[in-house]
């Protein structure tokens, strides 16, 4: 994700210059030239599930995006979280808006910083109720797939191909656990 | 943490505008006038440690806060994550800016949603190397404290009361789990 430029104080509309604060920090900011009020940019949160089937577990929910980037490559469902909501249901609403799947939440799976783009990715497991799925627009299908028929070449993003590794890993071994992962 | 007044737009600084955005997103954005770019604005994420020591992680270190809010009240070194780093690296630079402690950085212990005020707290359990602790200009003073010294009416914020309580909890058990609380 490209962040917009910066180039105006949000409260004034005044121009910013980029230098050191006056109050001992160590980091060049976006200051005010007028109220020298400081702007902090901050790394932003991606939510979503893993949503599996079948009685091990052996089946995860994928959908076609229908957006770029990525037009036309699989991912599990997720997005930007919103002031207003818990990480939880931030990873329930995107499962929502982009499969229309239904789903029980379970625990955080995976914790991804992706460094270069300053976000922070969450999935988290979530046990599918019914294998009626109703994608919005931004997807193109939404499909079950075991390990071995997953599009592993197809896949959008590489938090997603990250995360779905683990999760069929914990399966083998028989223990969910929660996993970190630093893409820098 | 209130977020400054929300009015001109970062990259022109013309007016925004909050209005439903044209691409069928169901939620007020505030907009442009001019160029109709929609700013979107979200949660922040706040990184810190639980730095322990002894045999057993029998005891804590807490900073005296030397800044408002809650000046003078009881912390565990945390702060804003900032661009350019991950969770872990973030919550080590804060355990060094706060506490000037030395530490072997851990995992993942609490995730905390605070959503009234758009922010998710990631504490990382520590293991400090030394009890020679540099504290920045952040903090009066920085000490260990067991289970029955820690000044409990005295916790600066409700994410580290929380995160103390499961700490001690989990050693009791024998047993480091990693913990999501909401606080709505």
């Amino acid at each position: 994700m490209q962040r917009p430029p910066l180039k105006h104080w949000r409260a004034c509309g005044a121009a910013l210059v980029v230098r050191l604060p006056d109050d001992g920090d160590t980091r060049e900011r976006a200051i005010c030239t007028v109220c020298q009020t400081v702007h902090y940019e901050n790394p932003i949160n991606v939510v979503g599930t893993v949503p599996w089937w079948g009685e091990t577990g052996d089946q995860v929910l994928l959908c076609k995006r229908n957006i770029e980037p990525r037009w036309g490559k699989w991912t599990l469902p997720a997005g930007f979280m919103e002031l207003g909501e818990t990480t939880a249901q931030g990873a329930a609403r995107e499962t929502d808006e982009e499969a229309g799947a239904s789903i029980e939440m379970q625990e955080l799976f995976s914790l991804i910083n992706v460094v270069r783009v300053g976000q922070v990715h969450l999935f988290y497991r979530a046990r599918l109720l019914s294998t009626h799925f109703n994608p919005g627009h931004e997807t193109i299908e939404a499909r079950l797939f075991t390990e071995d028929t997953i599009p592993w070449d197809e896949i959008a993003f590489r938090t997603v191909r990250e995360t779905l590794e683990r999760y069929f890993d914990d399966r083998r071994r028989g223990h969910w656990g929660v996993h970190t992962v630093d893409i820098v």
